[in-house]
């Protein structure tokens, strides 16, 4: 009999991360015309923010859209941030190699932390185009570096080429993709819609957006606060599992458990963890990388058997309730808004998040294209870190919580409704569907946490549009005696032969509206 | 000024794909209690049946799901097939590192395509339990090899240990990965309606199946013929883009392009090679590996001026409707089943797929159970190659097809229909839209197939429904005539003094009803 097994696995072969996500780019959202350009868009953005709340700058962002010789689905993105800026060195890795970057391995909130955002447009410049996407960088040393970057597929590698430098005085990071087979349209999936929802979620950013056609928008800052930035938050002992314990454990520069588990958990004294090695009956001054499975499992359990902090929430940055109603009322201009703020929540035991929720009534809310003049029903706008979420809409937590809300006992009716839904959810860990980062896993903590914050933001939009209906009712019946009284106070005066009376008082008073008088 | 840069670049680091899907485990489907346990099985089964097929044998496949210590959420999992068996040497490869395989680079319709599976499964033992996976195989040669599997996943490497070797006469693979932190339940999402669902689709397969309360189920093949085995097909002119172009060019062994274009896409001869080459205006003798990004382009184009042939669907391996029919039949009972098998079609150009579908009624079809006592309601069962799809149903474009049909037109209602419709995507390149493979991409093309399909099968539901309401109707008015006839042939007969006369063959013409005879 011959063997089958050697001639089958003959074939068997190794591929880089950038051959699997160019074959699958799907799963990084570039799949359509409108939603890969838009996500060339959102990863360019994400990053731009990112990095220039980091540098701890208000967030300057210019992000251009040109149309290339004329041809209808053939453009070049610039997205321009004024952050921090890229030392030379770090320029091919940071755009040309996926699963590096510096946020991978904290836990710190961010928009991105995967480590493949940016090198994904560039890849999916590359592979449409042909062309090298261009950075232009300083650090604000003043020189400024020009380089051309493409990604060597087979190895997963950046490889610059056309590196420029001259004098200058500027700090910040150009970064120019030319894509093929995209469309641009001012459609609910399109760039402009996302940039419209990047400036509801971030009132701080100022942005100047140029589409194809030459238009120009400026998204105006609603707020000149630089938001204090996040902080890397190491794990909490409730949300580790042996595993990361090890892993810890093998990366660790501390000399011994004791000192190893204070060093690297949240919320862990060298007294705790004194006391949590005893419980797990593990030698004080055993070296971390000898941990075994068995003795992980049981610090693991040890942990859930003393008294510890909740895990702390101070790197967290939520938006907050008053931005949140600024950036609404900028771009959405509505008769009423409100947004609050929940308490930090925890889910899968330790991993800490905070939801914010806001509303808005009227002006341009419940019209996803930002005209006024459009068809009106209840918008769901998604956010995860502040950054939008716009594609994938149906598999997200948020909508699930939104769908499980019976909104008639909010007197609202979700199919007509002038109503805008703002959802955010904080974490140094958000649980994306997938790599593509447009939606959130169905976690039960997270869920409920977020369907109680809808629920809170739609009793309060309940009250506004109760206390509409009253006005108007009593607008209503302040017309009707307005209208008659006058009559019957001159009638009945004749009928008994006495003076006309008064009535403006009478009127004030039945009517329920202070200003009767003046209107009488 | 401090060079901020210098600052947050410090912490810049690069991750291997295992430490990546390790931290992001739910987007290779590891997510809930009961989904993470379905999802070892999925990928133990699919490469398990795909590894027969490739060896040419009927797949005969043992999946044990053993209570680990008696510990409610503690398992070990265990999937077993007869199949060409690994070499030693490639077991660390196979099981331990991610985005390796002998599938992921051919253009070859299977179960599995993207070389990630089965690591994922071992990962997300060992991440759990702390466990390595066993594997024990043989490729038939007389020795059976047992080794433990561990990823070291900072490298994305398979690390094996404990290695024994004995005699036997055996050829096949079984993996053993022990589990924590899951739940077994028979419920839809569960493993037992999984491998119902697989059986329904691969009638070729035998299953025995040992839940952890010891219950066995035998899923005994409908059909003995082993399903020809796939072939590879390269890439057709219409669906490449240049960067693919320029990818094989750069892989390729050919010494010129014409043989190079030749040799590496479907429908190519070497005298249309020479005449899109012409018309592009490239040297007939030039080496691949020097064409320029322009020159591929103008290829592609060139391409679009010549006649070719249509892909190649010859290396497509769908169901048929005879399997698919007995499949339904087999699990199902039904009272009604029919099939369909749509002609292959292409998308995005030139990617081949073909669309197949069948609608059992009656028996416990609509019961996703499989319990015939069971409540009824339309079921949606959905595959991709014949593998199940059983999460993320709201995401996928069979799911969007199906929804988009107004059911009421084919007579049925789908809230209460005791109805299954099964759907089969298959293709060398099924467009997912995540990792975790369990929804297609919304490709336009794949969702008008899938659409027609659909509206073929239930035009066949439609017509048996309407048969089978004829025939009740036909029965209730047989039972009139059965009732009163004869009565009124007595009375008739005796009021003019005449014979009563015999009533049966009238009976039987005016009921319509054959037997009507014998019921009378």
């Amino acid at each position: 009999m011959k063997n089958m097994a050697e001639e089958l696995f003959k074939d068997f072969r190794e591929h880089s991360v950038s051959e699997f996500f160019r074959k699958n780019a799907a799963m990084l959202g570039y799949t359509g015309k409108i939603r890969s350009l838009t996500t060339v868009i959102h990863e360019g953005v994400t990053n731009a923010i990112d990095a220039a709340e980091e540098t701890g700058v208000l967030p300057k962002i210019v992000v251009i859209i040109k149309r290339v010789n004329d041809e209808p689905e053939h453009f070049r993105v610039i997205v321009e941030d004024n952050a921090s800026g890229i030392p030379e060195e770090f320029i091919p890795n940071v755009f040309g190699k996926m699963l590096a970057g510096t946020k991978l391995h904290r836990y710190m909130q961010s928009r991105g932390q995967q480590g493949i955002g940016v090198s994904g447009s560039v890849m999916f410049g590359q592979i449409t185009s042909g062309k090298p996407a261009t950075v232009i960088t300083s650090t604000g040393n003043g020189e400024i570096i020009h380089a051309d970057v493409m990604i060597d597929v087979d190895r997963n590698e950046g490889k610059i080429t056309n590196v420029e430098k001259h004098k200058g005085k500027w700090r910040g990071t150009r970064v120019e993709v030319e894509v093929k087979d995209v469309t641009y349209m001012r459609s609910r999936y399109g760039p402009f819609n996302y940039l419209r929802m990047t400036a509801i979620a971030n009132p701080h950013v100022h942005v100047t957006f140029v589409e194809p056609d030459g238009t120009i928008t400026i998204l105006e800052p609603a707020t000149d606060k630089v938001p204090e930035r996040p902080k890397s938050m190491p794990l909490h002992p409730w949300g580790i599992m042996s595993d990361d314990l090890l892993i810890l454990a093998k990366h660790t520069k501390s000399r011994n458990v004791v000192s190893f588990l204070s060093a690297e958990l949240s919320r862990v004294s060298k007294r705790k963890a004194e006391e949590v090695c005893k419980l797990a009956n593990i030698p004080l001054n055993k070296k971390p990388s000898g941990l075994t499975w068995e003795e992980a499992e049981r610090i693991v359990s040890a942990f859930k058997q003393v008294k510890l902090y909740a895990p702390p929430t101070s790197g967290l940055r939520p938006i907050g309730a008053a931005d949140i109603e600024s950036g609404m009322r900028q771009i959405l201009n509505p008769e009423f808004v409100h947004a609050i703020n929940r308490p930090p929540k925890v889910y899968r035991g330790g991993l800490p998040f905070i939801v914010e929720a806001g509303i808005a009534y009227g002006g341009s809310a419940g019209k996803t294209t930002g005209n006024e003049e459009g068809e009106a029903g209840m918008e769901l706008i998604r956010f995860a870190n502040r950054a939008p979420l716009i594609f994938d809409q149906g598999g997200c937590a948020i909508t699930t919580a939104m769908r499980n809300i019976d909104w008639r006992r909010y007197g609202v009716d979700p199919t007509t409704a002038q109503l805008t839904l703002f959802v955010n959810v904080v974490s140094a860990y958000v649980p994306y569907t997938s790599a593509g980062k447009q939606s959130i896993a169905d976690e039960p903590e997270v869920l409920d946490e977020i369907r109680t914050a809808i629920m809170e933001v739609a009793r309060e939009v309940r009250k506004f549009l109760y206390r509409k209906i009253k006005i108007k009712e009593r607008q209503e019946r302040a017309g009707v005696f307005e209208q008659y009284l006058p009559i019957i106070a001159q009638k009945a005066a004749r009928l008994a032969s006495l003076k006309e009376p008064d009535i403006k008082p009478l009127l004030k008073k039945v009517s329920g509206v202070d200003n009767a008088e003046e209107e009488s």
